[in-house]
Formats: structure tokens, sequence, C-alpha cells
């Protein structure tokens, strides 16, 4: 008996009835079947704008990533529920543990991203601010704000539980209800996901609905607030790239589509090297991981002329290692593709290119898996093109085998390697094995322009590589031109991606309060109490202190400089200093530092626990010998990631604008001192 | 006679046979037409790639930015022949001064964010760059570089000079060569300059091409590298997004459309209120300027029902007086619409509106405008309607007059001031009117979902705003939903939008090849030379000084604290520290600071001028009585912004990677500083 998947739109688990079958990519048996019951979709979107949208705002970015952090523990502690599911869709264990502890980990990095780098609030202020006119009384900055809006995601079948949480995650930070709809084949590994997800109780209801299915008239009820993502083909990215009200609304529309990715091994790389072992590993592993069904796979492996054949060879012997078969067969490294119709569309595309490119290894004639019943199952021989004359040839650049196919290209001089690279259209990755930094100098900036990632490949990277194939939660996944123009992950810019950026303009005070960051200019709060004796909660933005002043003598210079062994000339050379452009011997700019503090520091023990760091120090104006300095500090920002010390004492950090001007009120340093407060509470 | 205008394409100018007729929007009279030769867009294609791009990124991005300041500076000077051909579009000298004086001003800004923002070279590390592993082999990070493809910008009749400069300025910054193509009815003015912009000789071959009449075949023949940008309908819009060959290819498309801004008059705002008139005479500007031909215009004011009548009055008052006419005519404030299709245009709108919206001002039954064969001309009377239930009406949220006319809606409630105002469906900019701090906090975070740009205005603000309608250099240009989903502008941002953003991976010393900045890990160069002492052309990025050793003592601390004044009890108060979390006393930030600057100085004269800065200073560790600390001193990057100092020496900007560690090895203190480095030359 087959299992109905049901969709969770609502809040509810919708679906009896049968529809679709979906087979297990093993033995070709009926596993699941998608329902045949119909989607409210009207019933979605309202849910997602009227229940998971305010339930979304309610917490902040910070409160975000902490249930994000909880999400992902949750699901790691029940992973081996999803590997016995994705056993079904012909993965190996560690096929499938990218799909699995991969998404489960993105949510973790996303959590701690979010923690470290977003403020706490629904507001990001990407400033500085700015004066626009020259008396202080209008500025400028931009802000990014939730949308209002919810996102829909459309993925691939490769990647069922990675693929809609590395897009899950940066919603959820975002603010962004989600409604994600996986595609068929294996949509029963996203529903077991989602499953958990809802056992989990860690999410408020309508933060995330899963369609199983089809979209239906989903696309035609979003708004301009609204996102719509794909990964996927590129003729259905196209095909959804143009949809009526996507269009009308110019909803943003972001895409990954497959790519003909690509590894040049560089020719000063011989077959002695370490390197030249590596490039054929990382071929080869490209090819059988997740039997080649990655749309970061290495399609087209360009090689030296010269070492062609030492190539051929090496690359022969090692999948020649590799065992196909059931997973479950001791042994076996490479699995199933992921459904009989991925099968048969591999072979038809392996013809197609065997038009112009000679079998190397495999092709399938005598192939035969290991394990028991697999005669029914989809799998595919690992196989190994070779195209003599791959500039004159446009298939091998343009039809994608989306399985364990990679095509070996020659090439003559650098210049024509990356003409080769470049015939991708656009590719999401590429991968450069060289020794010589030079060489990486030069070929990356070029490769650069058609791909989405670059991996540089040596025996010292080789060590800790996550390899080509990898997209990761810091760094950018989507390439342009053929691969889609979209742009993924890449830390916290995928969260901005999905946010509304607005320029704002107004009086500093204005631009303070809408921030919650204050900016020179904007009105000052001066109390009796100094705001370093303020706690956390207690302090405003905006709380400031006028220090005392102090003269800067000879003896300051000589004494400081005594002191830090810090001689240079402009303090100490009397002849020296007067030829530099200040003319005269000047205080070091550290000793203004130093004093600075001194000015404003409230030395008996307080909320403020320390002054971690300091951010954008410009020393303005020399301080001579005479001149007298004093002091502005203003509680500029603050953030709590509901953060405790060794003790137990929750604490916050706050940023503070220091100026110290002389005695003509010229300012002659600034910049941003960092500092952990204790709260009351 | 009318003068037949010329494309300009690969390197000629073209065109001898008039075609379109563009009559003066004064009196109606044939002034230019455009050609009517076929443009071959192959040959402009292929001259963008094969002379613009080369010749383009044969100089790097501050040689660039020089290039945009020199043209800058020769449009400023022949500026009066472009205002001698504006008055055809029955511009006012005002409204020209946007156009010629805001175009060239946009030049100049962006030579100067160029300048100051760009490095050398035509790569933009975004980094800091990170590590991917916890050996310190495998690192990440983000680059930008040219997309080696050309940009097509299709422009709206209003702003013929500045709509193409504003995007030539970041196209060229970027690297990119540029077709332009102005909307006929104006093309006469974006010819006149590109004529300028040719005779100045400041460009390189390439680097802009100008079409006059349609644009053919030209989006046919552009690929994934390239990009397209439009400012103009909504409708036009949804047709070039949807082009077969920018689908297919997935070519970036960025525009802007025409939408209804808004105003609000905040509740706490009376008619006594400066603030009050302050709305009032926005909404009148607006209006006006430029003959409401904006797509930043004013379109819906949103006022407090009981302040309705006083502003209805004060309004109507305001527009009475402006005189609109020839603007060669003394006292003419306003002049003709910019052509007579525009005319036919407002006015079926106008009526369209007024089956829902009464009139309060204008509509044109008893107008005539003031000069000598004005009758002809393209004039329309500023046109003032109310919608007193704009809640229940959706033509006045969705049908734009582009001409001076604007809706007032009265609401009850802040929130249902917000709900109006996102019943724009996504706008270019909106202004808060309101003298209270509290209230611009609470609605600009929700307008912004639906705004690419928010202008708050008070008394204080007041004195500088550049105003509602008018987009700056530095903030972002570009709304959601119906304006088009488009961002230009914005500073540097629309540089970056122009360029590839390609993640890297690899060994820390090939990231630092690639990106030109050094990055813990990655090999240093030792040798026997202070890199303190190396001219700025010969000093290596990775030249890397590891210092003596340094112990300090408990006098180091009492020296410090005299010398600064800083008594902070976690260096003088052995009971305090004890509780505190670092268990002990220890010694200051800022003296550790100080004793690595006295580790690594080289006291006599040299090539380092001054240390101007520091950045991102993270104090690590605690160092404690008896800690001996140690610096290393990397230099991390070099920018050639080919500046000279004072006494006409050159000099460039160089930063160093500083750490401090103590006696175990450990980093207790990681920051950059900032220095100017005298070149040999």
């Amino acid at each position: 008996m087959s299992q109905v998947l049901q969709s969770f739109i609502g809040g509810q688990w919708i679906g009896q009835q049968g529809a679709q079958a979906l087979r297990s990519a093993l033995n070709g048996q009926t596993v699941y079947q998608t329902h045949a019951e119909a989607i409210d979709f009207g019933d979605a979107v309202h849910y997602a704008r009227t229940v998971g949208l305010p339930n979304l705002l309610k917490l902040d970015f910070q409160e975000r990533a902490q249930r994000l952090k909880a999400l992902a523990k949750y699901i790691g502690e029940h992973k081996e529920q999803l590997y016995a599911i994705s056993a079904h869709s012909g993965a190996t264990r560690a096929d499938s543990w990218v799909d699995i502890e991969g998404g489960a980990g993105t949510l973790f990095a996303y959590s701690s991203m979010g923690s470290n780098e977003l403020p706490s609030g629904n507001l990001i202020h990407e400033g500085p601010a700015f004066p626009l006119g020259k008396k202080g009384g209008f500025a400028g900055t931009h802000i990014l704000v939730p949308r209002g809006g919810i996102a829909v995601h459309i993925n691939a079948f490769n990647f069922p539980i990675w693929g809609l949480l590395e897009k899950f995650a940066p919603t959820f930070l975002a603010g962004m209800p989600c409604i994600g709809k996986p595609a068929s084949s294996t949509s029963y590994l996203t529903e077991a996901m989602v499953r958990l997800v809802e056992q989990s109780g860690i999410l408020p209801a309508g933060s995330l609905q899963l369609v199983i299915g089809s979209t239906g008239d989903l696309l035609d009820r979003l708004n301009g607030q609204d996102v719509v993502t794909f990964t996927g083909s590129a003729d259905t990215a196209a095909m959804l790239r143009v949809h009526p009200n996507v269009v009308k609304h110019s909803i943003p529309f972001n895409a990954e589509a497959d790519s003909l990715n690509c590894a040049i091994l560089a020719p000063d790389v011989t077959p002695d090297d370490e390197e030249f072992d590596l490039f054929v590993k990382e071929v080869a592993r490209e090819m059988t991981v997740k039997a080649g069904q990655k749309c970061t796979a290495i399609r087209r492996a360009i090689v030296p002329r010269q070492h062609l054949d030492a190539v051929v060879e090496k690359l022969k012997a090692r999948l020649a290692k590799v065992v196909v078969g059931d997973p479950s067969v001791e042994g076996v490294k490479m699995g199933a593709l992921a459904s009989h119709s991925q099968q048969a569309d591999v072979a038809e595309r392996v013809a197609l290119l065997r038009q112009s490119a000679e079998l190397v290894f495999g092709g399938g004639a005598d192939f035969s898996p290991v394990g028991e019943g697999v005669a029914q199952g989809a799998f595919f021989q690992p196989t190994l093109l070779l195209c003599q004359k791959p500039l004159q040839t446009d298939s091998v650049h343009d039809v994608e085998a989306f399985g364990p196919v990679s095509t070996l290209m020659p090439y003559d001089g650098m210049d024509e390697a990356l003409q080769l690279a470049a015939r991708g259209q656009g590719s999401l990755v590429g991968t450069l094995v060289t020794k010589d930094p030079q060489i990486a100098a030069r070929v990356i900036p070029v490769a650069a322009a058609s791909h989405g990632r670059l991996h540089i490949l040596d025996r010292e990277s080789s060590v800790e590589s996550t390899g080509h194939g990898s997209p990761l939660p810091s760094l950018k996944h989507g390439g342009p031109g053929r691969a889609g123009g979209g742009e993924e992950l890449g830390g916290i810019r995928a969260v901005k991606h999905l946010m509304q950026r607005t320029a704002l303009q107004g009086s500093p005070t204005m631009i303070a309060a809408v921030t919650g960051e204050y900016m020179r200019g904007a009105k000052l709060i001066e109390t009796d109490v100094h705001p370093f004796r303020r706690y956390f909660e207690d302090l405003q933005i905006g709380e400031s202190l006028l220090t005392h002043r102090r003269t800067v003598g000879e003896a300051d210079i000589v004494a400081f400089g005594g002191l830090s062994g810090d001689y240079f000339y402009m303090h100490f050379d009397e002849i020296a200093a007067k030829d530099s452009p200040f003319g005269k011997r000047i205080a070091h700019g550290y000793f203004v530092l130093s004093a600075a503090a001194g000015l404003f520091v409230s030395p008996a023990p307080g909320p403020v626990l320390a002054n971690y760091g300091l951010d954008t120090l410009r020393f303005i104006k020399p301080v001579g010998i005479g001149d007298t300095i004093q002091a502005r500090l203003t509680a500029k920002r603050k953030i709590d990631r509901n953060k405790k010390d060794a003790n137990g004492v929750g604490q916050g950090v706050v940023a503070w604008d220091v100026e110290v001007s002389n005695q003509l009120g010229e300012l002659v340093a600034s910049y941003d001192i960092l500092t952990l407060v204790a709260k009351k509470g």
C-alpha cells in the first residue's frame, strides 16, 4: 500500500485520495502518491497574510534566529526518520547527508548569522546616515524593512529537504511567511520534513505551508509585496518569469537553473603534482555524488591538451572503482537516479551528446547495478565523454545530462580554457585547479563574469575544501545567464534580498527616531546621570555627555612616547616635523584616544561591563602642543541579543559615538566604541 | 526648416532623411525630426563589445571616476547650449536646471563616490574574507567584477539629459559600454548632450552610443552578460520584461515606472504650524515643477479629514498664483507639457479621474496660458481634485495623469492614511509631514514596505530639503510593485548592481592573490626591510613584520592611568576587578594599542606619512599583569587614488593588518590601521 502525501495549508493537513504515483528509484514500486484533492490557494494566501505575517512580525530578528536554532536541533534529533525515507530516492547515506543534515545545518548557520549580524527589532539600518546639506538639518540613509508579503518557493527534486530549508531560513528571518512547493517526484521527503517542523511546535502558525502537487492559481493571487523563487530547469524558469501576474506587479522572481559547470586544470599542474590527482578526484566525485543530480555538478572538465591522455587514464581508473547499486548493499558508492523519468531523460541527452563527443567510460551497454530487485530501479552508469574540438561544438556546452555524466575538453593555452568556460553562457560554479597564485589572480576575475561561485583547489585548500559542488550558507549561490541570474544564500545578503530597501530623508532627529540609531545633529538627551551609569533597558539612544576639557602639553607627548615606546619623528623630532605636512610636532593619535577615554570614563563599577572594540576611528585634525581637547560621548545604537555573561548577568551591546574636539570646536578625532552593558533584570 | 537628429553608432553620426516630426511644446511648430535611416544594431553591439569594452577595461575605477569629473565639468561649461534647446520642451529655466545641471551633478557625484569608495583596479573585494574550516587552509569571500557585457538604457521623455546621465555614470564606473535610447519626443536634448560628450573627447571610444528612434532588434542581440534598464510607463516595462531574448538569457532588467506617489500630512500638524504650510507648498510645487511630468510627483495628497478644508483653501490660493505660459515671459512659473500627445493623454486621464473625484481647482475650462503663439502649445492648467471616499475608490490610486494633477484624499486615523498610501501598490517616493519623531518612527517602517524612498518634512529639514520629487545620486531611486521593482542610484550600490558578484573559495594565499587583499593565513613576505620603509610602489601585499616582545607590568598600568586619566576599576580596583568576569586587574585596551604601535613604529622620517585611522579594533582577550605581548603588522590593502599631499608628494592609501598576541600565542587585539604612504615617483 502506498501512502498518500498531504499538503499543509491553513494549519491543516489536506489530502486523502491518491493521484500521481511516486515510484521508488531503487525497485520501481509505487511507494507514495500525491493527493487528488484540489488546494484552495485563496485560503493558503489568506492564511499566510492574516495569520503568518502578523505572527512573524510579533517576533524580531533575534527571536526568529533563536527559533531557527531550536528547529535545526529538533530536525537533527529526528533525522533518522528522514534517512529511512530518503532511501526511496536512490540516495546513498552520504547523498542524503547533504540533503538532511545540510538542510538542518543551513538553519543553524542562519540562526547564527542572524543572531550575530542582525539588530534587535524588525528594521535594518543600512547606514551610515549622511548629511544632505551643509547646515546639518537634512540627512539621508537607507533602511530595510519586511516586505509585508509572502514568499512562494518552488523547488527541484534533487534536494527535497535542503532545497526548501535553504530558502526558508532567510525568508523566516526576513519576516515573511513561506509557501513551499517541492517537485512531486521526491515530495515525500519534503512532506516528512514539514511534518517534523509542525510537530516541533517551534514556528509560529502560518510561517510555513506546503503544497504537494501543482501550484494551481497560486501565482495569480500574489502582489508586489510578495516574492517568488524557483530552482529547476531553465525552461520552467522562463515560463514562470513571464507569468502575467508576476510581470504585472513586478514581483521579484529569483531563479536557479541547471548549468553546465566547468572545472579547469591549469597548465602549471603536471601529472606528478598532487593537484593533478585532486582534479581527477573532484571530477569523479562530482559525477557520482547524488548520481550527478546536482545543478552544481561538473559537466565540463577542461584540461590542457598535453595532459588529456593522463587525465583520461586516471579518471577511467577511478570511475571503474565506483560500485553502483542499492545503497543498502555494503560497498555501494553510487545509488540510483531519483526517478524513472530522470533515467529516461539522462539516456536521451547522453545520446545527443554522443553525436559530437566520443565515449570514454560507461554509456551503460554492459552495465548492471548490484543489489536485489534493482533491475526495475532508475540506475545509470557513470559516463565520461570526450569532445576533441570543443570550440567548434555547441552541444557539449548546451545539453545538460542531469546525471553521472561529464565531458572532457582539451584546450591549448589559458585564453582558450577561459573561452570554453564562458561557452556555458553563465554557470553556478567553476573550479580552477592550480598551484600558482598568479594564474589564479589572472584567471579568476575573467571567469567570474560568467560564474556565481569559483572554487580554487590546490593541496593547501584541499585539506578542508567543501568541494566544487557544495553551496554554503555563507557564500552566494546562483549564477548569471543560463544559470538563471539569481542570488541565494551568501550570508545575510539572502535576508536583505527578501526585504524592501527604502531610502530615507529627513532631519537627523527624525532619522535617528526611525532607525533607532543616533546620528550627529540629532537632538541630544543630556541629564545629570552619566550615560555609563545607565542600565541597558534604561539607556536611551541620544543620551549624551560633554566632558570637561584637557590641555595637551609637551610633557604629555614625552610621557606617552616613553610609556608606549612610540618615538615617531612627528612627535619627537622638531626638525623633521617642521618639514612634514603638519609643520610642527603633534601629539600621538593614540594619546588623544586614551585621553578622551580618561575624560569620559566613569571609574567605579557600573552597568558598563567592558569596552570590547572600536570602529571607524579617524584622526581628522592634528592636536598640537597647547591645544585643549574635549570629548562628547553619545549612545548611538543598542542591540539586545538576549545574551548573559559568565556570571549570568543579562547584557546587551551598546555602541557609542565619540567626537573629540579642540579649543576651536574643530573635530580632531571621531569614532564609535563598542561596550557590553548590563541589564537590570 | 527642422533639423534631422542623428544617432551615434559605431563612432559615427547616422541619419540624413527626416522621419517623425518633433513639435515644439510651446507653439506646436516642427523643430526636429527623427532620422529615417535604419540603424544596424549588429554594428552597434559589435562596436560596444569589441571597441567599447576593451577601452573601458584599460582604465580602472579610479581613472574612470576622473573621466566622469572631467565630463561633468565640460558639460557644465557648455550648459547654455542645452538650456537654449530645452526651451522647446516647454520647460522653465528651473525645470531645465534639474535636467541639465542635475545631469552634470550626477556625473560629479559618481566621480566623487567612485574615487572615495572604489579601489584601484577593476575588481571590488566585498569582504571580509572568512575561514571555511578550522585549520585555516580553506576560506571564502565575495568579489564583484565587470560583467563583460553592455548596458542598454531606454529612457523617458521627461528628463532627456539627466535620465541618460544618471544611468550612464554608474554604468561607466562599472566598466560597461552603454547604448542609450531616449524617448523620441524630447530626444533632441539627449542628442545635443551626446554631441557635447563626443566633442569633449573625454570618454574612450565605444563608451556611449545613442539611438534616435526605435530600438529595432537591439534586444535580440544581447546575452546574459548584458543588462537592460528602462524608465517609462508600466505597460512598456511589462512588455520589455517578457522580451523572449531577455527571458532566455536571464538578462537583468531594471525598471522605473510611473507611480502614484503620496504625501501624508500627519494628524499632529495643525493649520497654525509651520509644517502645515510646508505640506501645502510641497504639494503645489510637485504639481507645477516640470508641469508635473515627474515619475516622482505627488499624485495623492493624504490629509486628516479635520484639516481638509484648510488644506483645500491654502492649496487653491497657492495654485491661483502660478502663472502658466511661455517660460521666456517674465513671471511665468510653469511651462507646457513636453508634447501634444502628453497634453491629450493628461486631459483624458483627468476626465477619468473626475468620475470619482470632484474638481477643486483648474480643469482647464477658462484657462489660457500667457505668451505669444502659445495657443498651439501643449499647455495644461494645474488641476486639483478631491476624492471624498478614497478607500472605496480605485481609480484615484490607479490612474496616473502625468501632468500638473493631484488628488486630495481625507483620512481618519493614521492606520487609514497608511492603508491609502499602500493602495498605490508600490511607489517611488512618499512624503510624511510631521513634527513628532514618534509618529515618524511608527509610520515610516510600515510605509517603507511599499516605497522606494521616504521623505520626512518638518521645519528642521525644510531649510535644506531637496524636496519630495528629487532623486539624489546617494539615495536609492526605484520602488516596488507598480513602480517597477527596480533599483537605481543609491551611491555605489548602483555600480555594484551593474557588476557580477561571485563567491570565491580557496586557500587564503589564493584568495589574497585574487582580491589583492591580505587575509590571515595567506603566505607572508618577510624581509630585512621594515615594511614602513617601503614606498607605495614597492610595497607588496603580504609584506609583514613580527615585532620584538614586551612584558606588561603593573607599572605600565599605573603610568597609563596617570597619563590618560582613565582610572576604571578594572585596571585599578583589585577588589572590584576580582568580581568582574576577568577576575583580576587587566591592562587598559588603549595601552595595548599604544604599546603595539611602540613595537612596530619606525621612528625616522620615511615613506609612511601618517596614520590617519583605525578600523574594526576588537579586544579579544584581556592582558594581565605579567603578560608578554608581541605584534604582527602586515600590508593588507593598497589604494591608489592618484592623490598628492600638500608638498606635491604622490601618495597612496595602505591598510595594515595588526595582530597583537600574548605569550601563549593567543590573539589579544586585532585591527586594521590606515596610513598614507609616499610614492617614489
